[in-house]
């Protein structure tokens, strides 16, 4: 006899290759697709993302967890049915219309604004963004009033399980208190230490060549992955086959690099997922900030530190030639600058936090009703000079308009970033704790230690556990904000 | 009250949104995606297939059929009902555990291909070649029985429908009384011709700009569609974005650039499907043989004409300079040369054909169990040497391992390749006989009466009349072979 459990995993295989194809259209939507590719292919994965909404939402599914609670289940067993009821749960209180509708508004709104932003074409992206934001309000309304929770908090538990604004409050309002004073510091200090920029022009086949041989010393598997181009970088696709993107500039081969190795980050904890159970929902990763833990523990713990650059120097040179800004001591210094500016992708991560912060408080108070998309860019700057003294007025492409994340109406998922710097430097922490001579391995090439390490505490683990026993087990104590602290103190002061 | 004709477009609006998928993941696969993608690939096709395939056979549509015949329909309706109960008998002949394992084989069969191919390893190929065999040998006895004919002749309606083997005998048989003939003549008199060889190597970044500078030339639309590389070069993706693929090797690079002018030919067909009715089985292409006729009109009608060679040539120079073998008029003549070889892809207009019976004679052998698998190797040495002196013992790779048809199960499509080049030379006649001055157009640049005329009275029908109507509305009357003859013994004697 079928169990349910059994059901329930033939069920998740199924959705597991319907979300392979939704995976690799939305990557090639991205980075390969023609204009006129883009409303049969926004039709087309809307339909697909009905078709899987159906599938996880039958009454069916509803049925087999229940009866799946009583029966004999290992660990891991369990673990899965807990990551299949929230998904189920998840699905199951959005009507089918409001989720064609959102991805169908997402779509459109997100293949628009490629253009809109180059154009600085505010008016025509709000047209669109009205939408969006419309139809993501709805949503929080139906998942805060299933939850108990405000509309946002509904959201924000979508990518990450277990926290909520009260959380969210604390922990920025800590950095609030002494982030400001921090960046003043560093930057007062950086501008005694005077710094080289690169001369480019630098030749986009020798950036590309450079950005993979540093995916190669940072371990991708490229039998298992790809890395192109994109107007905005992210790392997509299957674990079995991931697909990271960047952007490459002429005049400036730094931005384009460090977003590699970001990706990079994300592209191995996606490599590294365990195989044995990579069609059942166990095997996601566990959540978005975790995600985001170790794309910025390749990008800023790791390759931004004296070591890691002292490495990967030698790599650059190879591919641009000797000149004196990329001499050791500035090629360092450029890798570990600290300088406020209005793209949060390109920021520092002494200032990063800012960017998110801002981003928080306005898609918080959007959801909720408190202003409009008409408010954003006013907001936007008032904000840009409060934090980090940055006037954005009428510099939408480079203000309110440089993020993809709400045209497609992820409200709720960039404060994991910030939280996924604070996890990231926590768990490098530990990890240079439990290696002995770990700073000197990656200077000597070998970081073979530290993947080791993420491997057997993070990667391997998918979502086992929930995020703060993840943690827990890992550094022996659940999210930490000292050790985000620390690090920039120790790195910047 | 909704007809059940318009069921029946909404139920065929969504089969080909999942198409789409469909056709941008079987892109990916041959064109993007790395090996250890292919496994968790091939199961999310074979996934997807099921679910067309159940989309497609469910009761309801036959019943709709059914009912759709009693209401009024105007003569779009109607042609589209026609197709649309063509596509549904097709399908509904055969159980969903044959369609996904079919799948399954053929794709597991053509991904080891990729490597078993350079590897010039039959045993290997040979092995999964047999499973694929084994389920298309089914599919035929199930489509032969439910067609009242053989087996391969049900095969081949899939491609081609309205032709049977009686057809392609009386044709291929009469191709084989005068082709030996005329092909010795031809290389009997060329052999008097001496021709210069360009000298490469022939940059691969340059090769592409000449490929995109030449299919700008032939009308492709770049807003709504790509050009990549493949082992196997072929036309993908859907109408609105259609993706074309070729294969450059450095040593020489007129293969890769009569590749590129061959899937344009595909490309400007669907790219020029009628835009109303794209959701609609009535706006596919009309047939296999139709689509090559595009193709070869494009590749040998057009582009091996001297005015089109002449109007080309400035831009090979362009990207390689000037040298003897590219001088014009030895130019033409490499382009008008005569040589029989090992690649069917690569062949002459006038020793294609051969590459033709011979594959149709093995397919027809191999479905009806006349022959098995382990037979392939050396009938085909046999019939290479009989039809074109050309002995492949042992030479796997350039002989029955060289094309991909077979790998997934397309057994019957073969024929369709000289049935194309017989309605391309028709057509292309008399669209010379229609428009004045034709010759003289292309030779100065202006090509654009011939595409409206092929937009006029093939690319806008799409599916609307069957086969033989289209030929006849085009030309005055079905497929004559005769212009086929002429057109070679015009070019080359």
């Amino acid at each position: 006899m079928t169990t349910a459990y059994q059901h329930l995993r033939a069920t998740f295989t199924r959705l597991s290759r319907f979300e392979h194809l939704s995976a690799i259209a939305g990557w090639d939507m991205q980075a390969m697709m023609p204009p006129k590719g883009s409303l049969a292919r926004s039709e087309a994965m809307a339909e697909l993302n009905v078709l899987q909404h159906q599938i996880l939402t039958t009454k069916q599914v509803g049925e087999w967890l229940k009866q799946a609670d009583h029966e004999a289940l290992n660990d891991i067993e369990q673990a899965n049915l807990r990551e299949m009821r929230r998904h189920y749960h998840n699905a199951v209180l959005l009507p089918e219309s409001l989720v064609e509708a959102k991805s169908l508004a997402g779509a459109k709104c997100e293949h628009a604004w490629r253009q809109q932003r180059i154009a600085n074409d505010w008016g025509g992206f709000a047209e669109n963004l009205r939408e969006v934001v419309k139809l993501s309000r709805e949503e929080a309304s139906i998942r805060g009033q299933a939850a108990g929770t405000s509309g946002y908090d509904a959201l924000l538990n979508l990518y990450e399980p277990g926290t909520n604004s009260a959380d969210l409050e604390r922990i920025f309002g800590d950095l609030k208190q002494w982030l400001p004073a921090l960046l003043q510091k560093v930057t007062a200090k950086q501008a005694n230490e005077p710094c080289l920029i690169p001369q480019g022009p630098f030749d986009l086949q020798k950036q590309r060549q450079l950005g993979l041989s540093v995916m190669k010393v940072l371990g991708f598997d490229f039998d298992g992955g790809r890395v192109d181009v994109s107007v905005h970088p992210f790392c997509g696709g299957v674990p079995q086959d991931v697909r990271i993107t960047t952007r490459y500039n002429e005049p400036e081969f730094l931005s384009a690099l460090m977003g590699i190795v970001h990706e990079t980050g994300h592209a191995r904890y996606e490599q590294n997922l365990p195989r044995e159970w990579l069609d059942q929902p166990i095997s996601h990763a566990r959540s978005t900030a975790i995600h985001e833990s170790q794309s910025l523990l390749f990008e800023m713990q790791l390759a931004r530190s004296n070591e890691f650059l002292q490495l990967i120097r030698p790599l650059v040179v190879q591919q641009f030639g000797e000149q004196p800004a990329l001499a050791e001591q500035n090629f360092i210094a450029l890798n570990q600058r600290v300088k406020t500016g209005f793209i949060r992708v390109d920021a520092d991560e002494v200032s990063y936090p800012a960017h998110v912060i801002l981003r928080y408080e306005i898609e918080k108070a959007l959801i909720s009703g408190e202003i409009e998309v008409d408010d954003i860019p006013a907001l936007w700057s008032e904000k840009m000079q409060q934090y980090l003294g940055i006037n954005t007025d009428g510099n939408y492409r480079n203000g309110c308009m440089q993020d993809i994340h709400w045209t497609d109406g992820a409200f709720g998922y960039f404060p994991t970033y910030t939280l996924g710097a604070m996890y990231a430097a926590q768990l490098f922490q530990t990890a240079r704790d439990a290696i002995p001579g770990l700073d000197q391995s990656i200077a000597n090439g070998d970081i073979s230690t530290l993947f080791n390490w993420l491997q057997q505490n993070i990667w391997q683990h998918g979502s086992r556990y929930p995020t703060a026993e993840l943690i827990t087990k890992a550094t022996g104590e659940p999210l930490n904000p000292r050790f985000f602290r620390q690090h920039l103190e120790r790195r910047y002061l």
